[in-house]
């Protein structure tokens, strides 16, 4: 067995079932070797940033690595900003990265890159094999790197020559770590503070905004008062009706401070102390108040379920939260498109169990408001600030989760960053609706330039966050890349176009013309 | 003066004119001081990769560098692969990317990153700009190390509050570095070694592969019986009737080693000693023979061009060298369209002093043998391997020469990583034609498979190398752009296609549908 064929059956003892990839000379032995170990599923991108956002998106929804497999520096440097996304995310991945042979790095050829430097600004866990016979325990390393609580981007530097030499044995699959647990003293701090019935808030982030988590939260902030208050971003919220209520904290610094004022203690589970998005000029970054007292009931690398159920056992919490998203199902919008039409004719029709990869940026400022009341669903943002995240994402949740209907909900600009992803779901029949808001602009940018005190816009200024010249037509793009398209100008249109997409089975891209 | 009018107006003292760019809020200052500060065209892009592959090609056909505007660590790394290639082709370019404000680093907000790791990967020069009152200086220290002979990326990183904050004046144009001479005894070393008459070759690369060099170089290969040859990708190639002959080393390893075989002496003037691209199993890595010595004339940094002159002189070489191309304008091609027939067809219709952008990759075999006999034109080769170069240096190239027709031959896989470059050369009517070697497959990983010794393709792997299911339209995708698109699928279709295109400026895509 070479080292190719023993890190693919590693991979597969290991539970890493897919690979995102796009190959080039020194993967291809790789490559080969999926057709002769069993259990690998590899699935082609035609843009790098396609391949690391889809292994985001599959191990946000799984919980489990999928690997990637790129091409040297360049290939790494292509995925890198989703790979970005995947860190802020703590997704777990395995993200393999081909090199020249050992004894040719020397030469300095054409490809050759410092890969480790540009590894290392995403990955929590970075290391070359040295040898083919160390291949299978670097695999299963990697895999349990990428495992470790919370999950992050474990990146393995595979030489040409350590595919290709014999190799030992594959190794078995890892031991995974498990979350490390809260001290009991820590949790009994919490319930102390909370019990004293100053104002308070837990802010959550990491795993615990799943169904479990929410609830646990929303039930101890039925027994104490405290208010519950999700990060900005998240990998993955549980939303949708019978969950428990949870509220995010806003974008701009003025709400955001507005809705932590007063607070007298925040507690923070999985999540770090809250911060601006950006520093904007004249303005506070640090979103807490001045007094406030901040206490940490779990890191992100250990059991914040374990601890909210200790915390509420403390608190004799009530079995259940006071407040629970109900039914709210709107009426189909009518008339003039806008991005709060689009989002409340999703939320008329979105079948229960679906998927929602947002990127809709400064169209998804509603989204909350019309989904929320809808059936159970996972509600997957852009993480860490990356553009490009959104289509990749669904890509890889829809790989992920064959029987749920995915959305993308993509703004246009951010949508051309990785717009390759509709070939892969072409390619792959993937059961994606990607909905692009059409409104020819960087919008959000012109907000951001009232925030750092540009008075007036020049110009050349405008030019560029206008995407508007010459205009964009998604529905040739998408059929372009053999994905079906419709245009919608209405909420007529757009309703009876999602109706569709939500029928039939996917990939479908509907471009919705917004004018607002 | 804040810091970012203050640093516009330094690139431009410095002879910075072109910002290629995706700006975001950290950038947004300095998309402002362009209408405030006159003599810089901003340029957009829709992904960071057309933005920096875009700065190469202007910067290669003019010699000077162009600047780019990145948006944090995720916007340098969907730029990092062509600034790899601009990195081997030893392009200047001010390379700028924005940064957080300096204090809101240390909060790790979602877009925080460790830019200077990823960007010291690609560049000769990184620095961070500590102050607003130093960013003009490190604007103009960035521009000179830009300049540095021969060329090279230099990176600063531009926190947002450095530009926002009031400012130094801005810095005068800086000194700029000129190649170090190379001593007389080495030149005469290398005309002793020529004077013997053994088997020799002048290997060349970087600034000598514009006319004059090569010029040059014929005339002492007329004088020495030395054999001229050029590395295998370069920057800019100076080629065309009435210029000196120069052959390329092949791609393959066997016909690279027969090239060389039997040389005694092989001198470098700017190039490396020649090893193979990759290594293969059971290959040899390094070109030369065994007993070959290797003799520098002049190192990347060095004057090659007054080396060569002086080395001329003490030669008493002729004033022409012995071989030049002749014009040989083929007929138009008939029938089955081929990847030969395309470089045939523009052979028959290339208008003088067009600007080739070479990524044909398997398709561009036959591309010297039917262009040498053609008008002058420069030639640019994709340098670093990392595929998605060709459209964005066409882009770039057509921004600096407006009155010069560019053709950009493209592989299709290659071209669908930073096929948004479209756009752009619609927004700025340029005057581009990008031909597609549409062969809907990887087809150089087809031989690859051969050459790493892989004796069966199965499936999967087969399915990795295809691109075929579905096909891309590329018609579509340029029409969605705003880009005139045709496609052709004989010989006959096509020819009349490229003479349209010629005709009228672009930009303009044609899909050259090939089966071999």
């Amino acid at each position: 067995m070479n080292g190719a064929q023993s890190l693919v059956q590693t991979l597969v003892n290991g539970g890493v079932e897919v690979c995102f990839t796009n190959p080039g000379t020194s993967e291809i032995h790789f490559v080969a070797a999926v057709d002769q170990i069993k259990g690998m599923r590899t699935v082609l991108g035609l843009f790098e940033g396609v391949c690391t956002g889809a292994a985001d998106g599959y191990g946000r929804m799984t919980g489990r690595p999928a690997s990637t497999l790129l091409h040297l520096g360049p290939g790494l440097g292509n995925g890198l900003a989703n790979l970005h996304n995947a860190r802020r995310a703590e997704t777990p991945i395995v993200n393999i990265v081909g090199d020249h042979a050992t004894y040719h790095l020397k030469h300095d050829a054409p490809l050759t890159t410092d890969i480790e430097s540009i590894a290392k600004s995403v990955s929590g866990w970075v290391r070359t094999s040295r040898s083919a016979a160390a291949v299978p325990s670097d695999g299963a390393a990697a895999i349990a790197a990428a495992m470790a609580p919370p999950g992050q981007v474990a990146t393995l530097i595979l030489p040409a020559d350590c595919s290709w030499n014999e190799s030992a044995n594959p190794a078995p699959k890892p031991e995974s770590a498990r979350p490390t647990s809260v001290a009991q003293k820590t949790i009994e701090q919490v319930a102390k503070v909370l019990r004293r019935g100053k104002p308070s808030v837990i802010l959550l982030a990491g795993s615990v905004m799943l169904e479990k988590g929410l609830w646990l939260a929303g039930r101890i902030a039925r027994a104490s008062g405290a208010r519950i208050i999700g990060q900005r971003v998240n990998g993955r919220t549980q939303r949708g009706t019978g969950r428990a209520v949870i509220e995010r904290l806003p974008y701009p610094v003025k709400p955001a401070l507005e809705m932590l004022k007063g607070t007298a203690h925040l507690i923070l589970v999985g999540a770090k102390p809250p911060v601006s998005f950006f520093a904007w000029p004249n303005m506070p970054n640090w979103l807490t108040p001045k007094d406030c007292q901040i206490h940490t009931l779990a890191e992100g690398d250990q059991g914040g379920i374990e601890a909210l159920e200790i915390l509420a056992d403390l608190l004799n919490a009530p079995s259940e939260p006071e407040r629970l998203y109900e039914l709210r199902i709107p009426p189909l919008p009518t008339g003039e498109l806008t991005a709060g039409k689009v989002w409340q004719a999703l939320a008329a029709l979105i079948p229960a169990e679906a998927i929602i990869s947002d990127e809709g940026i400064t169209s998804s400022r509603d989204a909350e408001k019309w989904i929320s009341g809808t059936p159970p669903h996972d509600w997957l943002n852009i993480t860490g600030g990356a553009i490009g995240q959104g289509m990749p994402v669904a890509t890889g949740a829809a790989v992920a989760c064959p029987d749920r209907k995915v959305f993308a909900m993509q703004a246009d600009g951010s949508g051309m960053y990785t717009l390759q992803s509709l070939w892969t779901q072409a390619r792959e029949k993937l059961d994606v609706v990607s909905i692009i808001f059409s409104n020819r602009a960087y919008r959000i940018l012109l907000g951001e330039l009232k925030r750092v005190g540009v008075k007036e816009v020049g110009p050349k200024a405008g030019d560029m966050f206008s995407l508007s010249n010459p205009e964009i037509n998604w529905v040739q793009l998408a059929e372009g890349m053999g994905v079906h398209a419709m245009r919608a100008d209405t909420c007529e249109q757009f309703n009876k176009y999602l109706e569709a997409s939500i029928r039939s089975p996917g990939p479908h891209l509907i471009e919705a013309v917004i004018f607002e």
